[in-house]
């Protein structure tokens, strides 16, 4: 693979699609919504003027593959092109790029690899819009239910059934939870992915594999229900302050997690959004009811769940001593997954063969990969070092160490079916 | 006074006004906003109907009094109109009510009483609306602020200035802070209120006598900023996580207050207003700002104060302990205020003389009433038993109860000038 000629072809497609998601701070690419979709357009046209296809899957992702390709097994490569709100520009789209770059290149150049490659973008990776991450992957896998698609976007209060089937997909299909492809054909799935923690900038890498995925168990919403009532006139023992019940809770959280980190356990816990009511917001009132979303996330199950419980614990036991009453909407559970060990071994050889450092990391997030992994299909990632996280507008990918990504996710590509499988 | 003859429209002047403030689930009148400017109109027409004349005063509240009343000095009795969003029908509105009614009684039987009798019904107690109370009183008395007159409304962003200049306000005068009325003219202020804490449902007293009224400090909107990042992949001891940090403030706020309380001190705690960031929200990003409004109340200056500095050394050492930095906007101080001995003695004189049980408590919430008290015009509240306590739709004022203190308020107001001053 001629890395530097791919190389603007890189720097066209990034830059055009930041400029297509700016929102004025960062990028937003709505799950089934306008700014996923008009990533979803500039990409079919990129394939279509360089030889390759692109059709929609049943799910309404993409896929990408070079005309006549042998209609067997495949190798599939991608990730997903929806972003989080004021997000970065490479969370999941560096996947899909890379994932073209070698299809660009296979078209150009022909190829010698045993199996035909396919690239997927998926939609709806991310748990921003919907609560409910892995959508897109999920419907496709047959994984998303009935109840998940009765969720509502954040801001249009639309069901995702009526978001998806505006995208294409064949809802009826997705509740029904068929698997909307055949897996057997799958022979792997390897996905590049920008790294979004600290981990490689800190050790200087510009790539590594990754060896696992954390699951994570969550609740979109929380509420916990007190007694509203005039700040200057209701002693302390007689209160009943949901937002001082919240904080209780979030400090034994913070307790029990130090405890546990003490031990050896994988864990982290977040509570992205927490607000008192609006309805009922004044300064002068006590808070009546304070809801917040609730994310544990461990390369454990037997973690999560432990963690979990110990939670749903605390939460009695602050209803009872604050007079207080928490409520929880549907618990969401995101298994952990495990790499496949030859792909691992596969793209830990492409590294060396092409010279690039790199070590062997866990995944704090999850990915589109977790499900195929857990659906039996071999799976494997591999990061590209990236400064600032994720999630935020600040996201940093040298192209550079993109394009060693894309050099090794190639050669990987090209020894699925010869050295594995 | 007759009470069974004033009654009927006490009845009819709740219901009226309960209607028109009705927003679906409670009463709602804006602070120089729609719903005030409704009950205003509404009580001129009903003091028009009565043989009263209703003038505004300068700062846009309403002065009702007989024709051809004496010129010189007068009683001054009244409360405010205004509501927080989705309150009650008696917060306010009562006292003013109250004052009606006696104007109605001496309208149509005259009047033995030393002084004439004028109620002022405010604008702009409530602090929900622009996050500042005592707003009409306080723009009577020379001590709303130019820095005040900047506040913006809540829901529609307009500044206080605009709001009630519209309302009629003169708002130059205002900002001038002159006194714009004359204080040597009013010989006391009276105002009868509902009682917002559950202690005179608790001991079955109708009536109850202030004996002074707790202050506050406030700040509507602190921030604290820590970093936004992906939830899974930053670990614990890497966090900068506002919500936790907040969560840690609150707890620490309440360990502090639970021991000033052992220590005999004065004090509530309140923090109504508590939120992450909507525009980051997701439940995978740890939260980089969160605002919270904090406010303390005492009968003591010095306890507000040290309790004061006591929070701001928290959120300095939270800050070094979870690199994140706190942001207070201006800080808002109401006095604590005592009561007029004398005023009070002809209260309570009054409850004795009609056969209704009484008690002498201290008020808990803020009122005008202060701000007249520490401009040094002689000042005095009556409590009147409520159920389910104020800034809700639950208040419950029984009319009976209501009744005894139209009685009582009026007699004390017939005394003063004779019995006192």
């Amino acid at each position: 693979m001629n890395i530097s000629e791919l190389r603007p072809l890189a720097d066209t497609l990034f830059d055009d699609l930041r400029r297509l998601g700016f929102d004025g701070i960062g990028i937003t690419r709505e799950s089934y919504g306008a700014g996923e979709t008009v990533a979803a357009e500039y990409l079919c046209a990129f394939a279509a003027a360089h030889g390759l296809l692109a059709e929609p899957d049943r799910a309404a992702n993409l896929v990408f593959r070079q005309p006549g390709a042998r209609a067997g097994p495949a190798v599939w490569t991608g990730s997903h092109i929806d972003s989080v709100p004021q997000g970065g520009n490479f969370d999941g789209l560096a996947g899909v790029v890379a994932g073209l770059l070698c299809l660009v290149d296979r078209q150009r150049h022909g190829s010698s690899a045993a199996l035909p490659l396919e690239v997927v973008a998926f939609r709806g990776e991310e748990s921003a819009w919907f609560g409910k991450a892995y959508m897109g992957s999920g419907a496709l896998l047959g994984k998303l239910s009935a109840a998940d698609l009765e969720l509502t976007q954040r801001s249009s209060g639309q069901p995702l059934a009526a978001c998806m089937a505006a995208a294409g997909a064949d809802v009826d299909a997705v509740r029904a939870q068929q698997v909307l492809f055949e897996p057997q054909r799958v022979r792997a799935w390897l996905e590049l992915h920008i790294e979004q923690g600290p981990v490689m900038v800190a050790r200087e890498l510009p790539l590594a594999v990754v060896s696992g995925i954390r699951g994570n168990v969550r609740h979109n919403r929380v509420t916990c229900r007190g007694d509203a009532q005039h700040s200057g006139v209701v002693p302390r023992w007689l209160r009943h302050d949901a937002m001082f019940a919240v904080a209780d809770l979030i400090m034994r959280i913070d307790e029990h997690w130090r405890v546990l980190l003490e031990r050896g356990t994988d864990l982290v816990v977040t509570t992205g959004i927490v607000g008192t009511d609006p309805a009922e917001h004044s300064i002068s009132r006590i808070p009546g009811l304070v809801s917040f979303s609730l994310e544990a996330r461990s390369r454990s199950r037997d973690t999560l769940e432990a963690f979990y419980q110990l939670v749903r614990a605390e939460c009695t036991a602050i209803g009872r001593e604050r007079g207080v009453v928490f409520d929880f909407d549907r618990r969401l559970l995101s298994e952990p997954a495990t790499m496949d060990p030859a792909l691992c071994a596969l793209l830990a050889r492409a590294c060396t063969a092409q010279g690039t450092a790199f070590d062997t990391i866990p995944s704090g997030a999850g990915h589109d990969a977790s499900l195929f992994a857990n659906a039996g299909i071999p799976s494997a990632m591999l990061f590209v070092r990236n400064q600032h996280g994720s999630h935020n507008p600040h996201e940093a990918m040298d192209i550079d160490d993109f394009m060693l990504g894309v050099q090794a996710l190639g050669a990987a590509c090209d020894g699925i079916g010869a050295a594995h499988g």
